[in-house]
Parts: C-alpha cells; sequence; structure tokens
C-alpha cells in the first residue's frame, strides 16, 4: 500500500498570489469577511485536507506606508480566535496557526492551544515561529529586535516549557467525587517548576487536559537551526523547497537528524508549500496564471520582493538582473536559496517578483489535474515530502478547483485518503503523543516546595 | 416608561456556589465539558441576557495543593477562546471576558478582542482586571508581584494603549479599488506612536475595524483607585455591593466622578454580581439553598474564606466569631466591606464562608419569583444599579429556574425586554461608541517619520 500523502490548506488572505485581491474572482475584504473564510474552511474539510493553515505576524509594517497601501496584506483577523471560530463551523479538520516564540509568553500561548484543543475536539496545532521581522519589536516596547540565535535558543526553550504546562493534567488526575469532595489527586498532578535562560514558570496549567494531550508542534525553519530545532521538535514542517532535488536534500536530512536525535522519522510530517495552478486543460491553467501574474502592481511587485529579500529593491530597474545581494542581516536561508535559482535562470527582477507573487518562494505548478498529481506523486514516492501545504492563488476559485479536479486525481491513484481517519489531527496525520517526562525539566537548586501557600 | 434593566449571565464553573459541583444537579466536569457550557450560552440567550460573563485568572494556586484538591475552580477552559467559540452558537449574546493588564501585553490583547469583535458580529467586551493575585506573578518570569497603585497606572496606560491600536482603521480607511490597485487610503490610518511609563507601542494594529468599533470596556473594582478608573474609562462595572444602600452610595459616587470626567452618567452601565436563589415558593428556594450550604466541605469553605480575605483563617475555630484583620496586603477594599458586615451582624467564620460560598462576596436573594423581581425592582429604580450580573448557584439548573420564573415576572413590570433591542452589545446595552481622538495620544519628543522603511 502505497502511504497516503498529507495535504495542509494555507489560508492567506484573498489568496497566496499578490494581485488576487484585484482578480473579479478575489474577495477583496477577505481579511475581515468572516463569512468567506468559513467557507474555505468548509470546503477543506469537503477536500479532507488534514489541517486548515494561517500564518501570523505581530506587525502591520513590511514596507513603507505607500507599498502597504496597495497590499492587501495589511490586517487580517487575529489567527488564534479565528481557529476557535472554525472549530465550530467544521468537524475533522485540524486548525493550525502561527504564534511566535518571541514575543508572545508561555503561560499565555500554553493556555490558548490547550483551550483551542478542548474547543475543537481535538484538532489544533501551534506553528511555533521565531518573529523574523525587526518591526515586530515595535509593538512590544523600547528593546532592540533579538538576535537569530537568541531567537532560537528562547523558542526551544519557549516550547520546552508550554509542553511541560501541557502535561500538567491527564486524564487520570480528575476524581470529582461528589461523595468524599475530592476533585482531583494531587499525587498525579505535575507541577512544572523551569528556571531557564529566558523563562521561569511555574505551573501546573489551570486549563484541563485536552483530548490530543498535546495539540500538535508545526514548524517552518529551513535554516541550519530550523531544521536542527525541527528535528528535535517537531511534527510537521512546512519546508519551502522548490526543486524535487532541494526537497529530497531537505528531507533526508531532517529525517537523518531525527535518527540521530532518537526519534522515529515517521514521527514527523515533511510538508512544503505548494502553489497549485490547476484548470481543466494545460493552456486554460497557463492563461489563467498570465492573466494574474497581468494585474501586479510594479511597486507591489518590488515591495514584496523587498520584504522576502529582507532588502530594500525599490531602486532597481525592474528589468535588471537579478543582483547578488549581501548577507540576510536576519539570518535565515531563503534569500539565499531564491538568489542562487535566480541568477542560475538569468532571472530579472521582473522575473523575480512575478514568481514571488505567484507562489511566494515556495513550489509552484501550473497545469492539468494530471500534471499536477504526477509531480505530487513524483515529490511524494520520491522521498522529497510527506505531503503538501497547499496554496491556492486566488480563494475561493482556486480551492475550489483543486479539490475538484487534483482531490479525485490523487484518490484514484490510492494517494490521497476518501474519508478522514480520525477527528483529531493527531489521528490523521498518524501522529502519536510524543514522549515527555517531568524528568527532562531543570529544577531549581533549591526547589520552593510545591505546597507552599500562595494567596 | 421604566429604564429597561441590564442583565449579565456571570459564567463561573459548576456554579457560583463552592458546593455546586457535589449537588445531584451539578455538571462536575464543567471545566472542560464545552457542550455544557454552549448549552448556557444558548440559554442566557433564551433568557435576553445582555451578555455572558467569564471571569478569569493567570494561576492555579489559591491555596496549598490539598486544599485546591477539594476545588472544582482549578482548571477551566481559557476564556477568551471560549468567548470566540460561543460566538459561533449565539446570535445575540454579549460575550465579555476578563483579560489582566499586569501579565498581557496591549498589542496581544488588542488583536485578540478586535477579533473576538469581528467574529462575533460585535459582541464583544472586555473586563480591564489588575492581577490581585501573587501568584500569577510566578508563571511570568522572576519579578516580584507588581504593588497596587502601579498596577492600576499599567491598566491605565494599558487600556490607552488598546484604545490607540482599535482606533487604527475606520470603516472609510479601506478602498479596495480592483482598477487602480490602490487597498487603503493611507490618509485616513490612525498611526499610533505611544511611549508611557509601562508601553512603547508603535501602531497601526494588524486587525482591521471591528463591527463595535471598540469592544465594550467592562471593568470590576470597587476600590478608590477602582472607582476613579471606572468613571474615567468604563463602560460597565460590576460591583460587588451587597446592601442597597452600599449600593446606592456607589452608584452616586462612581456616576459623580464621570460628571466630573466630563462624561455623560448615561454612558456607564452599573451591575453588581447577584446570586439568585429562585424556585416556585419562598420555602423551596430556602430549603434547596440550606441543602446546599450542608455539602460545604469545612476545609473548602476556609480556603475559600482565606482566598477572599487574602489571609490564612486554616487555624481559625469555624465557630468562633469572624475576628478583626489587619490591613489588606494585596489593597483593595472587598476585605473592609465583609469584616464589619460579619461583625456587625455577630457571625462566626462558619457562618462568614457560608455566606462567601453562596454569593461570593456579591449580593444574595433566596425567595420565590415576586420577591426576587421585588429586590431587582427595588435596587434599579432606587438609583443603585442599572442592572445585575446574574450569579445562579448551580449551572445549569438555577440558570433554568430564572429563566423560567424571575425573567417573566420582570417582563411583566415592564423591567425587562421581551426581545433584543440590536444585535451587537453596544446596541443591547444602549451605549454608543465613546468619543477617541488620537491628540490624547502623547507623542515622542521626536517621533520618527511614520514612513519610515521597516523591512
Amino acid at each position: 500500500m502505497k502511504s497516503k500523502m498529507k495535504l495542509g490548506m494555507f489560508y492567506w488572505h484573498c489568496g497566496h498570489h499578490i494581485a488576487a485581491w484585484r482578480h473579479p474572482d478575489g474577495v477583496a475584504d477577505s481579511g475581515s469577511n468572516l463569512q468567506h473564510i468559513v467557507e474555505l474552511a468548509k470546503l477543506s474539510e469537503e477536500g479532507l485536507f488534514d489541517m486548515f493553515f494561517m500564518a501570523d505576524s505581530l506587525t502591520f509594517w513590511r514596507a513603507d506606508l505607500d507599498a502597504m497601501s496597495r497590499d492587501s496584506h495589511c490586517a487580517w483577523i487575529e489567527p488564534f480566535t479565528l481557529m476557535a471560530t472554525l472549530a465550530q463551523h467544521t468537524t475533522h479538520l485540524g486548525l493550525v496557526c502561527t504564534a511566535t516564540s518571541t514575543y508572545d509568553r508561555p503561560y499565555l500561548l500554553a493556555r490558548r492551544f490547550a483551550a483551542l484543543d478542548i474547543v475543537s475536539g481535538g484538532r489544533s496545532g501551534w506553528n511555533l515561529v521565531t518573529s523574523g521581522n525587526p518591526a515586530e519589536a515595535r509593538g512590544f516596547g523600547r528593546y532592540e529586535h533579538m538576535e537569530k540565535a537568541a531567537r532560537y535558543r528562547r523558542g526551544r526553550e519557549f516550547a520546552h516549557v508550554v509542553r511541560g504546562l501541557w502535561n500538567s493534567w491527564s486524564d487520570e488526575v480528575f476524581v470529582r467525587d461528589k461523595e468524599s469532595g475530592q476533585f482531583f489527586d494531587k499525587e498525579k498532578l505535575n507541577i512544572l517548576e523551569h528556571h531557564g535562560e529566558f523563562f521561569d514558570v511555574r505551573g501546573p496549567l489551570n486549563v484541563p487536559h485536552s483530548p490530543q494531550g498535546e495539540p500538535v508542534l508545526v514548524q517552518a525553519g529551513a535554516s541550519e537551526d530550523g531544521r536542527q530545532l525541527a528535528a528535535e521538535t517537531a511534527e510537521v514542517v512546512f519546508g519551502a523547497q522548490q526543486t524535487l532535488e532541494g526537497a529530497q536534500e531537505f528531507y533526508a536530512d531532517v529525517k537523518g537528524r531525527m535518527a540521530t536525535a532518537g526519534r522515529d522519522p515517521d514521527s514527523l510530517k515533511i510538508m512544503p508549500g505548494l502553489t497549485v495552478m490547476v484548470a481543466e486543460s494545460h493552456d486554460e491553467a497557463v492563461d489563467r496564471f498570465e492573466e494574474l501574474q497581468d494585474l501586479i502592481d510594479p511597486a507591489a511587485g518590488l515591495q514584496l520582493l523587498s520584504q522576502r529579500m529582507g532588502h530594500d529593491m525599490s531602486a532597481y530597474d525592474i528589468n535588471d538582473p537579478m543582483p547578488e545581494l549581501p548577507p540576510d542581516p536576519r539570518g535565515g536561508s531563503r534569500r539565499d536559496l531564491v538568489v542562487a535559482q535566480a541568477r542560475q535562470n538569468n532571472m530579472t527582477i521582473r522575473d523575480v517578483y512575478r514568481e514571488f507573487a505567484s507562489s511566494r518562494g515556495h513550489g509552484l505548478i501550473i497545469g492539468n489535474p494530471g500534471e499536477v498529481a504526477d509531480m505530487m506523486e513524483e515529490w511524494v514516492t520520491g522521498k522529497a515530502c510527506d505531503g503538501f501545504n497547499v496554496m491556492p492563488p486566488i480563494f475561493p476559485s482556486d480551492l475550489r478547483s483543486f479539490i475538484r479536479l487534483v482531490v479525485p486525481e490523487l484518490q484514484r491513484r490510492g494517494l490521497y485518503r476518501t474519508e478522514y481517519e480520525g477527528t483529531t489531527l493527531r489521528g490523521n496525520l498518524g501522529l502519536t503523543r510524543p514522549p515527555w517526562s517531568p524528568d527532562d525539566y531543570r529544577k531549581p537548586e533549591e526547589a520552593e516546595p510545591a505546597a507552599v501557600r500562595v494567596l
């Protein structure tokens, strides 16, 4: 039996193409149109997607005000609130959103995701990121943006604390004996007492255990730090590999690091982002793609490229070849991937921003259902990935096309589920609850007694 | 025409009585039983309540582990997540939850409540509190609990920043012109640039404007600081006055302070908490109340009293008279109210914890529908309050009794609505959007240009 591929539905405003909102099919008020987003979630469930995924940022600022005023991605419904909402309109779809370890706080975040897991009946996932955009710092005080190595150390410790809090309670702790008056068994409660570089946190969490025990831990990082963190802790990774070979290298590397770290390679699903433009025929798909590309405002294209490159590209001529760029001050590895690919293919700056606008630096496939399925099959069977995080160019039309055209073709080939395996995100992804032990937590030199009276 | 009273439905675990979970009617797993809580929200909407209200705390610790293990109030669904959830199961009910200004962050909190307002179609409210329990500090780092005056200064500045962020966008900012490519009008965007004692925050918020413009701002404080903050900023206040005279004094004082602060007294609704034990007959109500009181575990009663008093009462004999207590190290005025009332009425410690267990320091009425309505009418017409935050002793049974018995009696007297006036919380409370001006924000000495390029 071929292993079934896993699919995420990557929600992103009016669609993943920067000009999506200007297309006649684009829902321009997507950022605050709840009915529209609920429809996307229901469609995703009809398409048997494992999860609905939403990215996030803690700032409006990715460019100057002029450029931002031409960008649909300027304001949106806070993802966590949206996931709790969508949970009430769906029954099997996983709900995964981004929350940063750089500006959030472990006790607050642990509470929210545990609660989301309860209100969704075990369908929540946390996409752990470190904040790469220095502008996010401006919402949170006087201090400078944290340097990358510290952000990763903080991210790792943050996840460790959150897992410690999630494991406070278990199925067995609650007694609720009306006769005796005992509500829980204090011997079975795990009281976190964490003291680390960034956090000092005392448990237990004041949210009960959730259906999955722990929400699914998702990461995106492709850098050296990101790969290692993912191999040690992640259960899903959204890569950004654009070529089969690049994806195979990433897959082998991360799964190899897992083995070294003592983890079963099957306990992590690698699902790169993939923009899919599909139509009945190849030519129809290409025509629709070009129609969309022609709607790109050059200023918006340059702004997108500036943002992705972490470098002001606004002074360049869009018809010049893509230049070499200085080292990325944000850290990360995506810029190097993009520049190398662009120079290898003699792309102009306009070519590069057109490609970004269509795929946002992820993989891209344009074609008929057979062509799309061929590519997806080749990647999954070729050990380049375990599935994909699908990025429709325009919502809802291109999501509808994917479900109508690609899903049946994948099913016909035995590559994709015909019904949900379970009702939890872990159940559908085929992930068991990761091992956890209270012994993995560094204790203070002199632990405060757990029974101290704190009134 | 008599003015209609406003009613909140104060959700609290198995019910507001400490022994509720031990009663045969009590749903002992209420803390994680979503279906049960959804039922309570739907019932509240049937009862035409203005709002569903939930309190919160950022710690498990209110007593030692032994005492906590006998308390149903040890773990619950994080309120914000729950409100977004309940919004999808209701259409007119306001959704108000607590979030602390002491440990949360303005940019994160402003995003969540703006989003809740969107996903609820304009039914959200924020109960601004300062954290009074020193144990909360232990979830958030090494530092000591913040002293009360600083917490109030922080709370005031926190609300100011949050309002500045909520006012980033307006109905008129979004252009979304597919033809020209302009998405919003940058001249109409309010970009907060706040620099204060506790926070330095740059806007705009990256969540669109919400249906209410601003979620309703709720407060609870009864202390001197709390009264003044409420008079200046709150739109709803949940007091804890237990006597008609005390409530009248509070009402006159706060509304008077509002006039001094230049606010219309009608722009703030005062709704003290009120425990209602109602049955067809007076005797039935008293019997049910006594049955519940007899289920109080003495250790749990002493623990509740210790928590409320901020003083370890566990060594006292429960049959001794209520003693004088030293000044409250937490600040606040509730302890003084309780001690004075207890000594005036020659109450034993057991009497006091039994009263707390039943009403948690708020008003209490036990009787038949006419008696309950008489009391509520006397308070509202006597300028003691604008309505009540109703606290049923046991969920769902006592909420059902209130809706079945008291609501029709209030309606018959013309004191309570027979249908919702609107679909937003402001619309039902009769509150307009409060005035706001960007000129109210302190600017930095040398403002960074808004158009600075931040990549």
